[in-house]
Parts: C-alpha cells; structure tokens; sequence
C-alpha cells in the first residue's frame, strides 16, 4: 500500500498554515486524544477556500463527526446554513456546543441520525460534503442526484483510502470508493478532480 | 529530497482523468518530445474547475508557456479574457495557434516579452496565474497587489519545488519559493492553501 504524500512535504504544509482559532485547536487536540476521524486542518482550509469561491446558500454534510469540518463551511458561509448529520447523538452535541461558542449556531442545524435520510429532506444543494462509511458512497451520491442544485460543489473525503484504491483490496470500503470515484469522474453532469491532499478530497462540479 | 505525491497515486489520478480533446492531447505530446514544462493534466483539470467557481472576468498569466494552463483556463471562462504572457515570441505563436484551432482567440490576448510588466498593465484582475523563473515570485506578487480585483484568486505553480522547500537548499529558485509561500500564507489580506499536486499549487484567495 502506498503513502498518499510525503511526510515531509505534509510537515512543511501544516508549519505553513498557522492558526490562533482555539475552537479550531480544541477540536483537533480532541481528535488526537480520543484518535477520532477528522479531516485534517489542511483540508479545512482547503473546504473553507472552496466555500469563499462557491458562496453557497446551503452546505449538507454526510457525516459531520463532532463538526470539524462543518465548523470551516460555517466559517466561511457568509449568509448561507450548514446541515450537520451524524449517527452519533454525542457527536452532534458537541458540535452544537462549539457552534454555539463560536457564535456561529444561526449557521448551522444540526441532526443525529441517518445522513442520507436526512439530507435528502433539503432540495437545492449548493455544496454537498460526503465523508460517511465508505462503501455507502456510491449509493449516497446517485439517491441525492435529484436534490443538488444548478452546478452544485460535491466534496467527497478520503477517496483515496489510504492508497487501497490503487491495489487489489476487495473490502467493500474500498470497493465503494473505486466505484464512487469511477461514477463521478465518468459522469458527464460532473466536471470531477481528486486531490492527493491528505487521504483524498475528490471535489466535482456539477455542469448541469 | 522528499518526492511529493506516491507515483502509484498519480497513476490511478491519471487514468481517472480521461481526455479527449484533441488539442489538449497535442500539447501534452508535445510537452513528452521536447521535455518541455507544463502543469500536467491533473493541475489543467484543478484550474478549469478553479475558474468555474470564481467566474473570473480577467485572468492574467505570468508565464504561459505555449499555453497549455491558459487553455484550461481558457475553455471555462464563460464570458471572460485570459491575458498570456511569455518570454519566448515562439511559444506565444504556438499557444495563438492552439487558440485559433479550438476558437478561443476572442477570450484570449497574446503577448511576449516581461511577464510582470505587461500584468502590471491590467487593473482588477480576478485570477492571477504565477509560472515564471522561481526566484521572481516574491518580487512579482508584491508588484502586482495593486492590480488584483477585490477577492482576487492567486495560484501560484510549482509551489513545492521538488521537495526541495523542505530542505536545506540555498539557490535562488528555492529560496524564492520558500519566500513567496511565507508571504502568502503571512499575509493577512490572503486566506491560502498550498496542495501537493503534481510540483505544489498554490492556492490564495483575497480577503480584502
């Protein structure tokens, strides 16, 4: 299995990107304490970058986790509203306390439960982030076709997989990554690329 | 030296970034027989999604080659004007051609000679596009903050300049990489991201 990238190189990246948020601290020394999955600061800058460009009224998250990654859509949203989703009851609560820390909890709503169910409640999503279980992705794009908006952002995490998507692994996480990449690269409603940041952001731009 | 992106990584990227323009293809061809340096695919198709999202007006570029980034740029602009700038009058004659075989000469506008100082003509640039000599960067970021459009988007190629950022390396070129990426993300105007595609993409979007 491969590296994604270099360790050096991620080291002079994250010397790089400073950052004096102690929200932004609180939750990242809570993921190393507790090894809890988030996407790594690079890419929250990279989502916040991305937020400022698309401007979207409305931001759904598949799979918010404890609102790492929301809390960078929120950031960065201007006028619009982030819709949270997680299994896990504890998680959301977490990330409504750090929302409401921030002063950012008018930007957000926030639901424990089924992600895709959820989500498929809102019509015209502008940004649609995915970083649920992995071999859910495929079906989670296709059943939310319907509910994106005119050149909608999708944003999906970890589609390289630890670099298992380049080998002969069988599992069905990896599987469903293949596949996930496969369909929105191979879909012409999708302009689609996939940055070797971290584990993998695929980002893809909804032509129709 | 570091390298940056696991070659195993690049191939499944590449062979997910199907092409089938005919003059995209002549030019990466072209670029293979004269070992000639362009930002390679996977970079062209990040620009082309870049410049969807920010719609810019004017793009300018420092540096284009024969053209291959303007293309990109070129062909998702919608309404908008991509400014080339090159060195060498041949190169500038090659990307007119390329240009005028895909009917893009009317967004484009052509020019050889210093790179900086044809920029420095245009006002409120929307996208500003860095790939000169690398020990320039420094000094062409900062002579051109005058010209950038409010909310402005930098990109800035070859930003980890073969690993050798993370290294004890003291020529001009890396020195002027590492100088440039320490302004940017320094500067309070710019909120950037460095991704480690390809040689390193810098990414800045201006805040004020």
């Amino acid at each position: 299995m491969p590296g994604i990238t270099d360790p050096k190189i991620n080291d002079y990246l994250m010397k790089l990107s400073l950052e004096d948020d102690p929200l932004v601290l609180e939750m990242e020394r809570l993921a190393r304490e507790n090894d809890f999955p988030i996407v790594d600061r690079l890419v929250g800058r990279l989502l916040y970058l991305l937020t400022k460009l698309k401007a979207p009224r409305l931001v759904v998250e598949l799979g918010s986790g404890y609102g790492y990654s929301a809390y960078w859509f929120a950031k960065a949203i201007g006028t619009g509203k982030v819709i949270l989703t997680d299994n896990e009851e504890d998680n959301i609560a977490y990330a409504e306390t750090i929302f409401g820390k921030a002063g950012l909890s008018e930007k957000a709503s926030f639901h424990a439960g089924d992600a895709v169910g959820i989500a498929s409640g809102y019509r015209d999503i502008d940004l649609l982030f995915i970083d649920i279980d992995k071999h859910q992705y495929p079906g989670a794009i296709k059943s939310l076709l319907p509910n994106l908006a005119e050149n909608a952002l999708v944003i999906a995490d970890n589609t390289l997989w630890y670099g298992r998507v380049t080998g002969k692994n069988r599992d069905r996480d990896t599987l469903g990554i293949k596949k996930f990449n496969k369909f929105m690269f191979g879909n012409a409603d999708f302009f689609s690329t996939l940055l070797p940041l971290r584990d993998g952001v695929l980002i893809a731009y909804k032509i129709r």
